[in-house]
Protein backbone atom coordinates (compact mmCIF):
# COMPACT_ATOMS: atom_id res chain seq x y z
CA UNK A 1 0.00 0.00 0.00
CA UNK A 2 1.38 3.64 -1.13
CA UNK A 3 0.61 6.63 1.39
CA UNK A 4 0.61 10.08 1.03
CA UNK A 5 0.63 12.82 3.40
CA UNK A 6 -1.58 15.81 1.91
CA UNK A 7 -2.23 19.18 3.83
CA UNK A 8 -5.56 21.08 2.61
CA UNK A 9 -5.45 24.22 1.07
CA UNK A 10 -7.60 26.83 2.43
CA UNK A 11 -9.31 26.61 -0.61
CA UNK A 12 -10.24 23.41 -0.74
CA UNK A 13 -13.17 23.66 1.47
CA UNK A 14 -15.85 25.04 0.67
CA UNK A 15 -19.01 27.35 1.35
CA UNK A 16 -19.92 24.34 4.09
CA UNK A 17 -16.98 24.49 5.54
CA UNK A 18 -15.40 20.68 4.45
CA UNK A 19 -13.28 20.08 1.22
CA UNK A 20 -14.98 20.35 -1.47
CA UNK A 21 -16.13 16.89 -3.55
CA UNK A 22 -14.37 17.67 -6.58
CA UNK A 23 -10.44 18.10 -4.01
CA UNK A 24 -11.09 14.21 -4.08
CA UNK A 25 -10.39 13.03 -7.53
CA UNK A 26 -7.03 15.61 -7.27
CA UNK A 27 -6.08 14.31 -3.95
CA UNK A 28 -6.62 10.69 -5.61
CA UNK A 29 -4.59 11.77 -8.46
CA UNK A 30 -1.56 13.07 -6.41
CA UNK A 31 -1.98 9.76 -4.81
CA UNK A 32 -1.43 7.44 -7.71
CA UNK A 33 2.15 9.30 -8.13
CA UNK A 34 4.26 6.03 -6.89
CA UNK A 35 2.24 3.73 -9.09
CA UNK A 36 2.66 5.81 -11.93
CA UNK A 37 6.34 5.80 -11.46
CA UNK A 38 6.18 1.82 -12.20
CA UNK A 39 5.40 2.70 -15.35
CA UNK A 40 7.12 6.14 -15.97
CA UNK A 41 9.67 6.10 -13.56
CA UNK A 42 10.64 9.87 -13.30
CA UNK A 43 6.94 10.40 -14.57
CA UNK A 44 8.17 12.43 -17.69
CA UNK A 45 5.14 13.68 -19.88
CA UNK A 46 6.34 12.69 -22.99
CA UNK A 47 6.60 9.05 -21.90
CA UNK A 48 2.97 8.30 -20.63
CA UNK A 49 1.34 5.57 -21.42
CA UNK A 50 -1.68 5.84 -18.97
CA UNK A 51 -5.23 6.60 -19.79
CA UNK A 52 -8.18 6.77 -17.16
CA UNK A 53 -11.14 4.59 -18.22
CA UNK A 54 -13.67 5.66 -14.79
CA UNK A 55 -13.56 7.12 -11.53
CA UNK A 56 -15.60 6.04 -8.71
CA UNK A 57 -15.63 8.55 -5.40
CA UNK A 58 -17.45 7.64 -2.34
CA UNK A 59 -17.89 10.21 0.75
CA UNK A 60 -18.55 8.64 3.70
CA UNK A 61 -17.22 11.52 6.24
CA UNK A 62 -16.47 15.04 6.05
CA UNK A 63 -12.86 15.91 5.98
CA UNK A 64 -11.63 19.46 7.27
CA UNK A 65 -9.08 22.18 6.29
CA UNK A 66 -6.21 22.06 8.97
CA UNK A 67 -5.62 18.54 9.72
CA UNK A 68 -3.34 16.88 7.61
CA UNK A 69 -5.22 13.79 4.99
CA UNK A 70 -3.34 10.29 4.36
CA UNK A 71 -4.13 9.46 0.95
CA UNK A 72 -3.66 4.89 0.41
CA UNK A 73 -3.85 3.75 -2.53
CA UNK A 74 -3.45 -0.07 -3.26
CA UNK A 75 -4.60 -2.45 -6.28
CA UNK A 76 -7.81 -3.75 -6.23
CA UNK A 77 -7.26 -6.04 -9.84
CA UNK A 78 -4.76 -6.34 -12.44
CA UNK A 79 -6.05 -7.04 -15.42
CA UNK A 80 -4.03 -7.82 -18.54
CA UNK A 81 -4.02 -3.70 -20.21
CA UNK A 82 -6.07 -2.52 -17.60
CA UNK A 83 -5.97 -2.17 -13.28
CA UNK A 84 -8.34 -0.39 -11.05
CA UNK A 85 -6.80 1.10 -8.33
CA UNK A 86 -8.66 1.63 -4.59
CA UNK A 87 -7.82 4.54 -2.85
CA UNK A 88 -8.77 6.13 0.33
CA UNK A 89 -8.54 9.67 2.04
CA UNK A 90 -8.26 9.50 6.42
CA UNK A 91 -8.07 12.55 8.46
CA UNK A 92 -8.37 12.01 12.29
CA UNK A 93 -8.08 8.45 12.11
CA UNK A 94 -11.42 8.14 10.31
CA UNK A 95 -12.30 6.85 6.47
CA UNK A 96 -13.63 9.99 4.89
CA UNK A 97 -13.67 9.09 1.31
CA UNK A 98 -13.05 6.10 -1.13
CA UNK A 99 -11.88 5.97 -4.78
CA UNK A 100 -11.57 3.41 -7.81
CA UNK A 101 -10.63 4.02 -10.79
CA UNK A 102 -9.59 1.87 -13.59
CA UNK A 103 -6.71 2.91 -15.70
CA UNK A 104 -5.63 2.02 -18.85
CA UNK A 105 -2.18 1.11 -20.09
CA UNK A 106 -2.47 2.95 -23.54
CA UNK A 107 -0.47 3.58 -26.67
CA UNK A 108 -1.46 6.73 -27.73
CA UNK A 109 0.32 6.56 -30.99
CA UNK A 110 -1.69 3.81 -31.69
CA UNK A 111 -4.63 4.84 -29.74
CA UNK A 112 -5.10 1.39 -28.29
CA UNK A 113 -4.44 -0.30 -25.29
CA UNK A 114 -1.50 -2.65 -24.85
CA UNK A 115 -0.90 -5.36 -22.44
CA UNK A 116 1.02 -4.48 -19.20
CA UNK A 117 4.73 -5.79 -19.09
CA UNK A 118 5.16 -8.75 -16.71
CA UNK A 119 7.79 -6.51 -15.05
CA UNK A 120 5.34 -3.91 -14.03
CA UNK A 121 2.75 -6.93 -13.32
CA UNK A 122 4.80 -8.12 -10.57
CA UNK A 123 5.51 -4.67 -8.71
CA UNK A 124 1.51 -3.89 -9.22
CA UNK A 125 0.98 -7.09 -7.05
CA UNK A 126 3.02 -6.25 -4.29
CA UNK A 127 0.45 -3.69 -3.77
CA UNK A 128 -2.86 -5.84 -4.74
CA UNK A 129 -5.08 -6.02 -1.61
CA UNK A 130 -7.82 -8.91 -1.62
CA UNK A 131 -10.02 -10.33 1.13
CA UNK A 132 -10.18 -7.66 3.27
CA UNK A 133 -13.23 -6.09 4.13
CA UNK A 134 -12.67 -2.87 5.10
CA UNK A 135 -10.96 -2.37 1.34
CA UNK A 136 -13.33 -3.97 -1.17
CA UNK A 137 -16.95 -3.17 -1.20
CA UNK B 1 -32.29 18.61 -19.79
CA UNK B 2 -30.43 21.12 -18.07
CA UNK B 3 -27.91 22.20 -20.93
CA UNK B 4 -24.71 24.31 -20.12
CA UNK B 5 -22.16 25.50 -22.29
CA UNK B 6 -18.64 25.28 -20.51
CA UNK B 7 -15.65 27.14 -22.74
CA UNK B 8 -12.44 25.06 -21.22
CA UNK B 9 -9.48 27.30 -19.64
CA UNK B 10 -5.88 26.26 -21.30
CA UNK B 11 -4.82 25.24 -17.83
CA UNK B 12 -7.78 22.13 -18.17
CA UNK B 13 -5.65 20.64 -20.49
CA UNK B 14 -3.29 18.55 -19.28
CA UNK B 15 0.50 17.41 -20.34
CA UNK B 16 -1.46 14.91 -22.66
CA UNK B 17 -2.96 17.85 -24.37
CA UNK B 18 -6.31 16.78 -23.56
CA UNK B 19 -8.72 18.15 -20.42
CA UNK B 20 -7.67 16.64 -17.20
CA UNK B 21 -9.75 14.15 -15.45
CA UNK B 22 -9.65 15.60 -12.24
CA UNK B 23 -11.38 18.81 -14.53
CA UNK B 24 -14.56 17.02 -15.24
CA UNK B 25 -15.92 16.92 -10.91
CA UNK B 26 -15.81 20.33 -11.08
CA UNK B 27 -17.81 21.50 -14.89
CA UNK B 28 -20.68 18.44 -13.53
CA UNK B 29 -20.40 20.48 -10.55
CA UNK B 30 -21.24 23.46 -12.52
CA UNK B 31 -24.02 21.73 -14.66
CA UNK B 32 -25.92 20.92 -11.66
CA UNK B 33 -26.54 24.67 -10.53
CA UNK B 34 -30.03 24.28 -11.90
CA UNK B 35 -30.91 21.57 -10.20
CA UNK B 36 -29.71 22.78 -7.14
CA UNK B 37 -31.30 25.86 -7.90
CA UNK B 38 -34.77 23.84 -7.41
CA UNK B 39 -33.64 23.18 -3.73
CA UNK B 40 -32.08 26.61 -2.93
CA UNK B 41 -33.19 28.79 -5.72
CA UNK B 42 -30.93 31.62 -4.72
CA UNK B 43 -28.21 29.26 -4.26
CA UNK B 44 -27.55 30.62 -0.55
CA UNK B 45 -24.71 28.86 1.07
CA UNK B 46 -26.73 29.28 5.15
CA UNK B 47 -29.37 27.39 3.26
CA UNK B 48 -27.32 24.96 1.18
CA UNK B 49 -29.30 21.42 2.13
CA UNK B 50 -27.71 18.79 -0.56
CA UNK B 51 -24.34 16.33 0.33
CA UNK B 52 -22.62 13.89 -2.25
CA UNK B 53 -22.87 10.47 -1.63
CA UNK B 54 -21.39 9.33 -4.30
CA UNK B 55 -19.72 10.25 -7.82
CA UNK B 56 -18.76 8.22 -10.83
CA UNK B 57 -17.49 9.06 -13.67
CA UNK B 58 -16.62 7.35 -17.30
CA UNK B 59 -14.06 8.28 -19.72
CA UNK B 60 -15.22 7.90 -23.43
CA UNK B 61 -13.08 9.78 -25.45
CA UNK B 62 -11.40 12.85 -25.36
CA UNK B 63 -12.26 16.58 -24.72
CA UNK B 64 -9.52 19.52 -25.90
CA UNK B 65 -9.32 22.95 -25.21
CA UNK B 66 -10.32 25.81 -27.73
CA UNK B 67 -13.88 24.32 -28.59
CA UNK B 68 -17.07 24.49 -26.34
CA UNK B 69 -18.30 21.73 -24.11
CA UNK B 70 -21.95 20.96 -23.33
CA UNK B 71 -22.70 19.26 -20.15
CA UNK B 72 -26.23 17.74 -19.77
CA UNK B 73 -27.50 16.85 -16.71
CA UNK B 74 -31.06 14.68 -16.02
CA UNK B 75 -32.25 12.35 -13.30
CA UNK B 76 -31.86 8.87 -13.30
CA UNK B 77 -33.69 8.42 -10.03
CA UNK B 78 -35.28 10.42 -7.83
CA UNK B 79 -35.60 8.25 -4.22
CA UNK B 80 -37.27 9.21 -0.47
CA UNK B 81 -34.42 11.50 0.43
CA UNK B 82 -31.60 11.35 -2.56
CA UNK B 83 -31.50 11.15 -6.11
CA UNK B 84 -29.28 10.08 -8.70
CA UNK B 85 -28.38 13.29 -11.14
CA UNK B 86 -26.93 11.79 -14.72
CA UNK B 87 -24.60 13.66 -16.35
CA UNK B 88 -22.69 14.06 -20.07
CA UNK B 89 -19.80 16.20 -21.41
CA UNK B 90 -20.27 17.09 -25.29
CA UNK B 91 -17.55 18.02 -27.54
CA UNK B 92 -18.18 18.27 -31.38
CA UNK B 93 -21.29 16.44 -31.52
CA UNK B 94 -19.19 13.42 -29.64
CA UNK B 95 -20.23 12.35 -25.84
CA UNK B 96 -16.69 12.54 -24.38
CA UNK B 97 -17.79 11.60 -20.36
CA UNK B 98 -20.69 10.58 -18.63
CA UNK B 99 -21.04 10.79 -14.86
CA UNK B 100 -23.01 9.70 -11.89
CA UNK B 101 -23.73 11.19 -8.76
CA UNK B 102 -25.91 10.60 -5.70
CA UNK B 103 -26.99 13.56 -3.99
CA UNK B 104 -28.90 13.02 -0.43
CA UNK B 105 -31.54 15.69 0.55
CA UNK B 106 -29.57 16.65 4.16
CA UNK B 107 -30.03 18.24 7.16
CA UNK B 108 -27.15 19.82 8.21
CA UNK B 109 -27.60 20.35 12.35
CA UNK B 110 -29.31 17.04 12.68
CA UNK B 111 -27.09 15.51 10.81
CA UNK B 112 -29.19 13.24 8.75
CA UNK B 113 -31.03 13.18 5.47
CA UNK B 114 -34.29 13.89 4.73
CA UNK B 115 -37.18 13.38 2.71
CA UNK B 116 -37.29 15.98 -0.92
CA UNK B 117 -40.55 17.82 -0.65
CA UNK B 118 -43.05 17.02 -2.64
CA UNK B 119 -42.82 20.36 -4.79
CA UNK B 120 -38.83 19.44 -5.50
CA UNK B 121 -40.35 16.26 -6.46
CA UNK B 122 -42.43 17.38 -9.15
CA UNK B 123 -39.70 19.62 -10.71
CA UNK B 124 -37.00 17.18 -10.67
CA UNK B 125 -39.75 14.36 -12.20
CA UNK B 126 -39.69 16.79 -15.21
CA UNK B 127 -36.12 15.74 -16.10
CA UNK B 128 -36.22 12.14 -15.14
CA UNK B 129 -35.07 10.29 -18.17
CA UNK B 130 -35.22 6.48 -18.38
CA UNK B 131 -35.81 3.86 -20.98
CA UNK B 132 -33.07 5.61 -23.39
CA UNK B 133 -30.54 3.18 -24.06
CA UNK B 134 -28.13 6.30 -24.74
CA UNK B 135 -28.42 7.56 -21.14
CA UNK B 136 -28.83 4.03 -18.92
CA UNK B 137 -26.00 2.22 -17.89
CA UNK C 1 -13.42 45.50 -24.68
CA UNK C 2 -14.07 41.76 -24.16
CA UNK C 3 -16.48 40.44 -22.09
CA UNK C 4 -17.17 36.56 -20.82
CA UNK C 5 -20.15 35.49 -18.30
CA UNK C 6 -18.84 32.71 -16.12
CA UNK C 7 -21.11 30.92 -13.72
CA UNK C 8 -19.60 30.12 -10.38
CA UNK C 9 -19.27 26.67 -8.92
CA UNK C 10 -20.55 25.61 -5.72
CA UNK C 11 -16.80 24.55 -5.13
CA UNK C 12 -15.49 27.68 -5.63
CA UNK C 13 -16.75 29.26 -2.85
CA UNK C 14 -14.35 28.55 0.29
CA UNK C 15 -15.52 28.28 4.20
CA UNK C 16 -15.73 31.90 4.12
CA UNK C 17 -18.70 31.53 1.61
CA UNK C 18 -16.92 34.00 -0.56
CA UNK C 19 -15.37 33.56 -3.78
CA UNK C 20 -11.90 31.89 -3.14
CA UNK C 21 -8.60 33.66 -4.09
CA UNK C 22 -7.02 31.56 -5.99
CA UNK C 23 -9.97 31.26 -8.53
CA UNK C 24 -9.49 34.29 -9.90
CA UNK C 25 -5.95 33.97 -11.69
CA UNK C 26 -8.03 30.45 -13.56
CA UNK C 27 -11.72 32.90 -14.59
CA UNK C 28 -8.93 35.24 -15.89
CA UNK C 29 -7.47 32.70 -17.74
CA UNK C 30 -10.52 31.96 -19.64
CA UNK C 31 -11.29 35.88 -20.26
CA UNK C 32 -7.93 35.54 -22.35
CA UNK C 33 -9.32 33.32 -24.38
CA UNK C 34 -10.65 35.62 -26.97
CA UNK C 35 -7.18 37.48 -26.61
CA UNK C 36 -5.52 33.80 -27.23
CA UNK C 37 -7.67 33.49 -30.34
CA UNK C 38 -5.84 36.20 -31.86
CA UNK C 39 -2.41 34.24 -31.40
CA UNK C 40 -3.45 31.03 -32.21
CA UNK C 41 -7.17 31.19 -33.87
CA UNK C 42 -8.16 28.01 -33.28
CA UNK C 43 -6.11 27.42 -29.62
CA UNK C 44 -4.31 24.89 -31.26
CA UNK C 45 -1.82 23.76 -28.35
CA UNK C 46 0.77 22.31 -30.61
CA UNK C 47 0.98 25.92 -31.89
CA UNK C 48 0.99 28.14 -28.58
CA UNK C 49 3.68 31.06 -28.85
CA UNK C 50 2.56 32.69 -25.28
CA UNK C 51 3.96 32.72 -22.15
CA UNK C 52 3.00 34.70 -19.07
CA UNK C 53 5.91 36.65 -17.41
CA UNK C 54 3.82 38.24 -13.99
CA UNK C 55 0.21 38.21 -12.81
CA UNK C 56 -1.39 40.64 -10.26
CA UNK C 57 -4.49 40.37 -8.70
CA UNK C 58 -6.11 43.30 -6.43
CA UNK C 59 -9.21 42.02 -4.60
CA UNK C 60 -11.99 45.28 -3.99
CA UNK C 61 -14.98 43.61 -3.01
CA UNK C 62 -16.10 39.81 -2.19
CA UNK C 63 -17.54 37.16 -4.96
CA UNK C 64 -20.30 35.14 -4.29
CA UNK C 65 -21.76 31.70 -5.82
CA UNK C 66 -24.96 32.03 -7.09
CA UNK C 67 -24.75 35.37 -9.47
CA UNK C 68 -23.06 35.39 -12.69
CA UNK C 69 -19.69 36.75 -12.77
CA UNK C 70 -18.66 39.16 -15.73
CA UNK C 71 -15.17 38.96 -16.97
CA UNK C 72 -13.67 42.01 -18.78
CA UNK C 73 -10.47 41.61 -20.51
CA UNK C 74 -8.26 44.89 -22.40
CA UNK C 75 -5.32 45.23 -23.10
CA UNK C 76 -3.42 48.09 -21.00
CA UNK C 77 0.04 48.20 -23.17
CA UNK C 78 0.97 46.20 -26.00
CA UNK C 79 5.13 46.06 -26.10
CA UNK C 80 7.45 44.72 -29.06
CA UNK C 81 7.44 41.25 -27.94
CA UNK C 82 4.84 41.56 -24.77
CA UNK C 83 1.49 42.79 -24.15
CA UNK C 84 0.29 44.10 -20.70
CA UNK C 85 -3.49 42.78 -20.45
CA UNK C 86 -5.74 44.62 -17.97
CA UNK C 87 -8.90 41.87 -16.28
CA UNK C 88 -11.71 42.77 -14.15
CA UNK C 89 -14.54 40.71 -12.40
CA UNK C 90 -18.17 42.58 -11.87
CA UNK C 91 -20.96 40.84 -10.10
CA UNK C 92 -24.31 42.84 -9.08
CA UNK C 93 -22.52 45.67 -11.28
CA UNK C 94 -20.27 45.98 -8.66
CA UNK C 95 -16.04 45.42 -9.87
CA UNK C 96 -14.88 42.51 -7.11
CA UNK C 97 -11.39 41.79 -8.33
CA UNK C 98 -8.50 43.50 -11.01
CA UNK C 99 -6.16 41.95 -12.65
CA UNK C 100 -3.10 42.84 -14.51
CA UNK C 101 -1.35 39.64 -16.55
CA UNK C 102 1.98 40.61 -18.66
CA UNK C 103 1.96 37.62 -21.59
CA UNK C 104 5.17 37.15 -24.13
CA UNK C 105 5.12 36.41 -27.51
CA UNK C 106 7.31 33.23 -26.88
CA UNK C 107 9.11 30.80 -29.68
CA UNK C 108 9.17 27.22 -27.35
CA UNK C 109 11.75 25.75 -29.67
CA UNK C 110 14.23 28.92 -29.45
CA UNK C 111 13.73 29.70 -25.45
CA UNK C 112 12.97 33.24 -26.41
CA UNK C 113 10.75 36.00 -26.91
CA UNK C 114 9.88 37.32 -30.35
CA UNK C 115 7.98 39.94 -31.40
CA UNK C 116 4.51 40.37 -32.04
CA UNK C 117 3.64 40.35 -35.95
CA UNK C 118 2.38 43.74 -36.97
CA UNK C 119 -1.28 42.17 -37.74
CA UNK C 120 -1.91 41.08 -34.43
CA UNK C 121 -0.66 44.12 -33.19
CA UNK C 122 -3.22 45.69 -34.92
CA UNK C 123 -5.94 43.67 -33.63
CA UNK C 124 -4.64 44.06 -30.04
CA UNK C 125 -5.12 47.95 -30.37
CA UNK C 126 -8.61 48.00 -30.52
CA UNK C 127 -8.80 46.52 -27.16
CA UNK C 128 -6.00 49.02 -25.81
CA UNK C 129 -7.85 51.19 -23.24
CA UNK C 130 -6.16 54.29 -21.84
CA UNK C 131 -6.80 57.29 -19.87
CA UNK C 132 -9.96 55.85 -18.44
CA UNK C 133 -9.21 56.65 -14.73
CA UNK C 134 -11.51 53.59 -13.68
CA UNK C 135 -9.13 51.07 -15.98
CA UNK C 136 -6.01 52.32 -14.53
CA UNK C 137 -3.87 52.34 -11.50
CA UNK D 1 11.04 31.40 6.84
CA UNK D 2 9.02 28.47 6.72
CA UNK D 3 9.54 25.77 3.91
CA UNK D 4 7.19 23.32 2.43
CA UNK D 5 7.81 20.37 -0.03
CA UNK D 6 4.54 19.47 -2.64
CA UNK D 7 4.62 16.95 -4.97
CA UNK D 8 3.07 17.52 -8.27
CA UNK D 9 -0.26 16.68 -9.48
CA UNK D 10 -0.37 15.40 -13.18
CA UNK D 11 -3.14 17.53 -13.92
CA UNK D 12 -1.15 20.55 -12.43
CA UNK D 13 1.22 20.44 -15.72
CA UNK D 14 -0.73 22.20 -18.61
CA UNK D 15 -0.69 21.50 -22.22
CA UNK D 16 3.07 23.22 -23.36
CA UNK D 17 4.03 20.28 -20.36
CA UNK D 18 4.70 23.06 -17.37
CA UNK D 19 2.97 23.32 -14.27
CA UNK D 20 0.32 25.58 -15.14
CA UNK D 21 0.30 29.72 -14.11
CA UNK D 22 -3.23 29.21 -12.48
CA UNK D 23 -1.26 26.36 -9.74
CA UNK D 24 1.03 28.59 -8.34
CA UNK D 25 -1.87 31.16 -6.01
CA UNK D 26 -2.67 27.06 -4.73
CA UNK D 27 0.47 26.26 -3.98
CA UNK D 28 1.28 29.67 -2.24
CA UNK D 29 -1.84 29.69 -0.59
CA UNK D 30 -0.60 26.18 0.87
CA UNK D 31 2.54 27.45 1.49
CA UNK D 32 1.08 30.05 3.92
CA UNK D 33 0.00 27.63 6.16
CA UNK D 34 1.84 28.30 9.34
CA UNK D 35 1.94 31.89 8.87
CA UNK D 36 -2.05 31.48 8.73
CA UNK D 37 -1.08 29.00 11.85
CA UNK D 38 -0.09 32.24 13.99
CA UNK D 39 -3.35 33.82 13.78
CA UNK D 40 -5.80 30.71 14.25
CA UNK D 41 -3.81 28.28 15.66
CA UNK D 42 -6.12 25.25 14.57
CA UNK D 43 -6.76 26.79 11.19
CA UNK D 44 -10.59 26.78 12.31
CA UNK D 45 -12.47 28.68 9.69
CA UNK D 46 -15.36 30.31 11.99
CA UNK D 47 -12.22 31.87 13.78
CA UNK D 48 -10.30 33.34 10.43
CA UNK D 49 -9.23 36.87 10.38
CA UNK D 50 -7.24 37.33 7.61
CA UNK D 51 -8.40 38.27 3.80
CA UNK D 52 -6.28 38.96 0.73
CA UNK D 53 -5.78 42.27 -0.78
CA UNK D 54 -3.56 41.81 -3.35
CA UNK D 55 -1.35 38.76 -5.21
CA UNK D 56 1.58 39.38 -7.30
CA UNK D 57 2.88 35.93 -8.98
CA UNK D 58 6.06 36.63 -11.46
CA UNK D 59 7.28 33.38 -13.58
CA UNK D 60 10.80 32.96 -13.97
CA UNK D 61 11.38 29.56 -15.07
CA UNK D 62 9.84 26.50 -15.71
CA UNK D 63 8.34 24.37 -13.23
CA UNK D 64 8.08 20.20 -14.03
CA UNK D 65 5.66 17.54 -12.83
CA UNK D 66 7.57 14.71 -11.50
CA UNK D 67 9.96 16.32 -9.47
CA UNK D 68 9.35 17.58 -5.73
CA UNK D 69 8.93 21.64 -5.32
CA UNK D 70 9.88 23.83 -2.58
CA UNK D 71 7.45 26.27 -0.71
CA UNK D 72 9.51 28.95 0.75
CA UNK D 73 7.39 31.50 2.98
CA UNK D 74 8.63 35.27 4.74
CA UNK D 75 7.54 38.14 5.61
CA UNK D 76 8.36 41.21 3.67
CA UNK D 77 6.75 43.66 5.59
CA UNK D 78 4.87 43.86 8.72
CA UNK D 79 2.17 47.00 8.94
CA UNK D 80 -0.26 47.60 11.50
CA UNK D 81 -3.33 45.24 10.62
CA UNK D 82 -1.55 44.26 7.17
CA UNK D 83 1.60 42.21 5.88
CA UNK D 84 3.35 41.40 2.93
CA UNK D 85 4.12 37.40 2.76
CA UNK D 86 7.00 36.96 0.05
CA UNK D 87 6.90 33.53 -1.36
CA UNK D 88 9.25 31.34 -3.65
CA UNK D 89 8.72 28.03 -5.43
CA UNK D 90 12.13 25.99 -6.32
CA UNK D 91 12.71 23.18 -7.96
CA UNK D 92 16.00 21.26 -8.61
CA UNK D 93 17.80 24.23 -7.21
CA UNK D 94 16.38 26.47 -9.14
CA UNK D 95 14.05 29.48 -8.23
CA UNK D 96 11.00 28.91 -10.77
CA UNK D 97 8.46 31.73 -9.13
CA UNK D 98 8.11 34.40 -6.96
CA UNK D 99 5.01 35.89 -5.31
CA UNK D 100 4.24 38.45 -2.88
CA UNK D 101 0.98 38.69 -0.98
CA UNK D 102 -0.94 41.53 0.85
CA UNK D 103 -3.05 40.03 3.72
CA UNK D 104 -5.26 41.98 6.32
CA UNK D 105 -5.76 41.16 9.92
CA UNK D 106 -9.77 41.98 9.27
CA UNK D 107 -13.18 41.36 11.78
CA UNK D 108 -15.62 40.14 9.23
CA UNK D 109 -18.77 40.81 11.91
CA UNK D 110 -17.56 44.34 11.50
CA UNK D 111 -16.22 44.16 8.02
CA UNK D 112 -13.20 46.33 8.60
CA UNK D 113 -9.45 45.57 9.17
CA UNK D 114 -8.10 45.48 12.67
CA UNK D 115 -4.52 45.57 14.46
CA UNK D 116 -2.18 42.43 14.72
CA UNK D 117 -2.20 41.97 17.90
CA UNK D 118 1.41 42.48 19.57
CA UNK D 119 2.36 38.60 20.59
CA UNK D 120 1.41 38.01 16.50
CA UNK D 121 3.55 40.52 15.58
CA UNK D 122 6.54 39.03 17.33
CA UNK D 123 6.06 35.57 15.77
CA UNK D 124 6.30 37.05 12.39
CA UNK D 125 9.20 39.61 13.12
CA UNK D 126 11.14 36.62 13.53
CA UNK D 127 10.44 35.16 9.94
CA UNK D 128 11.02 38.75 8.36
CA UNK D 129 13.18 39.00 5.80
CA UNK D 130 15.22 42.13 4.34
CA UNK D 131 18.10 43.49 2.87
CA UNK D 132 18.70 40.62 0.80
CA UNK D 133 18.96 41.02 -2.94
CA UNK D 134 17.43 37.52 -3.87
CA UNK D 135 14.29 38.28 -1.88
CA UNK D 136 13.37 41.60 -2.66
CA UNK D 137 12.22 43.43 -5.69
Amino acid sequence: MFKMIIEPRFGDADGLGHINNTVLPAWFEQGRNPIYRLFTPDLKLEQWELTMAKMEVEFIGELQYGKEVEIRSYLLEIGNSSMTIGQEAWQDDKLGVKGKTIIVHYDFNQQKSVPIPKSIKNELEKHLIKGTKEHED
